[in-house]
């Protein structure tokens, strides 16, 4: 086996972001705009069922400034459900009233410098089964972006050792230990899926959060060596009972 | 506590960049263009009594060139605030004739770097209040641009000790103080809220003072080997009495 | 001969990738979009046709993610063919309600590197025809994505002296050939042809193997040191006798 | 005061860059075509005596190539002057088929590597004042790009000593002078302004000295190690009586 | 005179690629449609008399993948000439049914680093004159892609001394002499008329040789170390005789 070891994959995740064409919106018959909306509120209601029976997660949120009017984050057993799931989606009377502003295709990974806690199967293991599995929080904020390792001269991750990758790993992890209970963190692996080799989402009840976490990192040496950022965004939580509000226009 | 230190951090900030469709703008009837300038004069008046209360703040600056045809800076004690604020604009009649620009959310931030005055709770402290919850000025000119600390080889500023970028970054605040009374500037931070680390807005009644700063500042070290700037939008004041004529077209 | 060595070249290669309007193909009468996919299944039919007399190739994927809907890929013995079929598409009703999202231009190519046999003409080894001009498989995923050799710095693949390369290359296929049975993989050169210098497309039954993959590979100097990867793209496939259902709207 | 040294700063410069939309330009029945080329040859007719009195200039040429169809470059006194001159032209009918296709906002600059002459005020000079507050030639060609000083690893313009700076300087401004004559460059500084930092135009009735001026100063240090290039826009004189010739269509 | 010497420079040359709007095409009455071709082959025709007198060429080739549909690359002595052309281009029907995919504007050179033959005058020479106002071919295949050559850190073109660039431009040259009679080669420069320093239009029969000439090439120093490539466009010859049947569209 190389050095890259082994990741322990859950399931698979699109994140997608729409930004609404409020003019057009506005220029439907207040009866169809509402069954758009119970359309699309039946839609949650089918994914309600599949969390509910742990087939599955998904989280709405609004996202603040131009980049997106909201996000929807899905997980899923198999890259099928979410390509499904997404044509669904669009063949949505509200689809034809929201603009594709970005995606992300990956996949729940936990790490492979985690230390192995012995020779079970860790696939059976609780702990590991909910982070693979996970039910996704309704916290108040959510904040995504998508990272890639270094590989730029002198700064080149996977030219590194093992040891040295295991080593600056672990002392990394140990500033997102000092957020548990204020920041959930889900890393999903997306090599070989979409253009960064990972996205990192967070949730939290106080958006500040967000930015003292990834400040912080940014001066350990796996992020301000090797690390490499795409866009960020960052948004507040979209309840399924708030939707008929926020899509509420007059005219 | 790592290299990365304490901010301080008030308002958050959103700075929002729209084109106006001049072209569909002239096909509205004109009474159908004078509502919806007094619907937006509406919103204006609601958010000037919020700065009233100083419970927020906000700027309306045209932009010169093709970039954007106006930006709105509006500052609120919640990201919540922007995200409503944000939807609420889109819903608007005016909304249906401007496209969005661009777009920034920060958080108005004081750097980690200042001396720590005492013991006391900095968030107590008037004149770090004043910075932290600013009533935005009226002047002439605006400057909006965004930027980041680089992490490339040996210009790695996230790789250098705390006293060494203590020292970087009081030298630098010296030139920025040769311009008090001439530039007022507003740093606002957006580490895991936007794509840039920082985002700098300077307001001055002389907007030559705008390119002498950044220009000198681009020869300190912590400009020349560390900065890495986003695009710049410059602009003139959009008085609320001047909004309607702006906005003024004949056809 | 220079440093550069012979490539075997076979069928040329477009990857055409496309985005649904679903918008305006939910505004056609339901006959009309019927036949639209009729005229589609019939040039489906005759790539068939194309195939069976192993005078080229084709496969259907979806698309996962917003970056395209579908995929169609396509080999044929000249670039005359690739251009005129693309034009026949581009003539349909369907492409009509199609957005071009991306494409691809390449040839079907095996390296330089491989050892050579025997003074034989190797385009008359049928292991090496059959990798030349492969009939594409009916895995359920696909993963495309281009890349380049690195020219950087001290990180200059062109450089270096032909023998490097070839112990370089050698253990890099070293990891590919344990992903035999799991993982299929095309290589199009595309110098001269596209932005980038090869393709690479990957079929499998397990899209995890994917990931694995390219992950692992990105540890191997070859990649590490230098490979530069442009977008990726992942997708599910689409069976013929699925076209009319994924292409199923109500309205 | 700091290594940025002094620089002496005239008219500000709007370059607008549009693109015709000839299919809606020829929908328009031909008297309200030449009512919007009236409108617009009105606007010119102020800009002319803005410039008979010596209080701005201002260019109009095609660009050659997509990247517009024509420029129209303006010099006035104050950034409000451009943004009126701008917002005025967004509001003309012939406005309604351009597309806005560039600008760019910068102020005519004078280096602060020249040799001071004496103590007297530069501003008083008759010979700067002209370069200051040029009236725009008439040549048959422009060319038009942006550029910066890199700040690069060991090629940091901003990390040498004025010293160097100036030395440099004064062999690439040999390279000009040899010019001097055929070629007629205005040097607009965009620092605070726009994203790059100087705009450059050159000016010339033999369009082959664009290239070889600006390729043999490719070759000077100050180019060769340190010098960014934005875009380049080329293109030749539209004069004002060839204006309805040139937006004149059958239809 | 500086280390950059002198280059001959024959015509003007503009590549201006477009893409077909087959939906709009379609929409348009089939009299209409044979009207705009014959309107677009009456252009052409033009352009033949021209290129019969010996003042400019003109070739037209499809272009495979979605980068555009085809292109027209045309020579003249001024670049007025190109200006007009495009421009009268752009007011056809055709026009209206065609999106500007891509340009570029040059002018044809010959380089510096050839041997002088003697002190006459190299624009008498009739084999330099056939290279500088040359009758494009009607090859089967085109390739296009402009270049720099690089100025990053150790790797700077523009600061190695003339006799090291005339070695390595010598040997360059030597790989491309060996496809002498399989690819015809153009250079055009386009330092200060566009954003790469020069383009390169291959032709060939036979459209592998282009992959290969490119590849070798890639090995040799000039571009291993110096080169940075832009877009790759491939095509096929579209013949005047064969444009009616390219845009016959049935509905």
């Amino acid at each position: 086996m190389s050095e890259a070891a082994k990741t322990l994959d859950g399931w698979y995740c699109l994140h997608d972001f729409r930004t609404v064409d409020w003019t057009t919106w506005k220029m439907l018959p207040s009866e169809e705009r509402q069954a758009a909306i119970n359309e699309f509120l039946g839609l949650l209601e089918k994914w309600n069922v599949v969390q509910e029976n742990n087939s599955g997660s998904h989280a709405l949120y609004t996202i603040v400034g131009q980049k997106a009017d909201f996000m929807m984050m899905i997980l899923r057993p198999t890259m099928e459900e979410l390509q499904q799931l997404e044509t669904e989606f669009n063949k949505t009377k509200l689809a034809e009233f929201t603009i594709p502003a970005h995606s992300y295709v990956s996949v729940v990974e936990l790490s492979n410098y985690l230390p192995s806690d012995s020779d079970k199967d860790p696939y059976e293991n609780p702990y590991v089964k909910s982070r693979l599995y996970p039910i996704l929080p309704t916290s108040n904020y959510v904040c995504f972006y998508p990272m890639d390792k270094r590989r730029q001269g002198e700064d080149n991750w996977y030219m590194l050792p093992m040891e040295n990758r295991k080593d600056l790993m672990r002392s990394h992890g140990m500033i997102g230990r000092q957020y548990a209970g204020k920041v959930k963190q889900i890393i999903t692996g997306s090599v070989g899926f979409d253009d960064y080799e990972w996205g990192v989402t967070l949730f939290s009840d106080d958006v500040l959060q967000f930015k003292k976490l990834v400040y912080e990192m940014r001066f350990d040496e796996v992020s301000a060596r090797y690390g490499e950022f795409g866009s960020f965004f960052v948004g507040t939580i979209l309840k399924q009972e708030g939707i008929t509000e926020y899509l509420h226009v007059t005219e």
